[in-house]
């Protein structure tokens, strides 16, 4: 928005991305903000301490609930753990994210199911010509990727809720790893994702955001 | 993943969708948990009252520091408010979508930035290349809408945090849209969300969830 956000150096001198925006106007109190935005941060290395089931269950437990288009829900999630899979994986990884994928406690591979549509007449059961909406495969492919984003943005928020540092990447083959995982079925992998406690230097210096005024504009009268 | 998630009729009885899990495994209090995902709903009617361009501040000042791909943070959040470009906004809703639509308080149009690049060198400056790695415009609209999804689901969690109801809508002419408020500049709208507090009969029952095992998947050993 151009009448609020010119910077105004008389008033700040603080870059951006340095400065804590005040709490007001949250009523999410100021150590959940921390724990979900502020302080939270993509983790590079990990410890050992294990990622559990019942951690995942929880988090999924809780963003779940979050919005897509006529619940639609296409988000899945492939959870690895064990040596030989976690080799499957390695290959597609690109070269610069293949260790951290290799030492990270748990790995999940985000995917987007393209049949979603199979699910709608239990989940969207008032309207009974929903999955009819979706015949056409590359509409729905459309859909499917663009809903299992905002559920991304979801379950990223959901593991900090958890404690946890995720490390997402979206350096890797994905129809690579789609013939590797997902042979025969419709899904489709979107971002891999290694989740665990941060260990040592876990992370770089926090980069800059871009300012509000170019980010929110206003559409004037 | 299949060994959890197996419904066991002898636990429970409850459909999944009315049963809240429990709490353990996450460091979110409850209440924020409520706040954010468990009680928070989509909403289709608002009050009266004015969202402020002070609570958008706040709403972006706590998502952006969620991560995006190289830090590419490609959202535009278009607000609208008055009249004039309400009316220009109305033209290009779904026909189910334009009442709700006319009478919130505020309406974002959530857009993706396919120019986003041009950024990189101050936002990701310890790769100077980091702008040449987004030549192709294809891919780079590609890169462009997936990342602003993401943020979407942020920004979507940060509009409950500021104890703001969101009505997401993919119900639109998205080129129309692009045309009548875009012409010339590279953004291409992806969700038109309304923003308010809650009016009468604000929601629907919630829509069933699907269930863990239907989403969590594990590649064993």
């Amino acid at each position: 928005m151009s009448d609020l956000g010119s910077p105004d150096p008389t008033l700040s001198t603080r870059p951006a991305h340095a400065a804590p925006h005040p709490l007001a106007d949250l009523a999410l109190p100021a150590e959940a903000q921390d724990l979900l935005f502020r302080e939270a941060r993509t983790a590079n290395t990990f410890t050992d301490e294990p990622v559990t089931d019942e951690q995942v269950a929880a988090i999924y437990d809780l963003v779940k609930y979050a919005p897509t288009a006529m619940n639609i829900q296409p988000l899945r999630i492939l959870l690895i753990r064990d040596e030989e899979p976690r080799a499957r994986l390695l290959k597609h990884m690109a070269d610069g994210n293949r260790d951290k994928t290799a030492s990270a406690p748990l790995v999940a591979v985000l995917a987007a199911d393209t049949d979603f549509h199979e699910h709608l007449p239990r989940t969207f059961p008032h309207f009974p010509g929903a999955k009819d909406n979706f015949a056409d495969p590359v509409a729905r492919e459309q859909t499917a990727r663009f809903n299992a984003a905002l559920q991304i943005g979801y379950f990223l928020v959901g593991v900090r809720a958890a404690d946890l540092a995720a490390g997402p990447m979206g350096g890797f083959d994905a129809p690579g790893i789609d013939e590797e995982f997902f042979a025969g079925r419709p899904l489709k992998s979107l971002l891999v994702v290694n989740l665990g406690r941060p260990g040592e230097n876990a992370w770089f210096d926090r980069l800059p955001r871009l300012d509000h005024h170019e980010v929110v504009l206003s559409a004037g009268a």
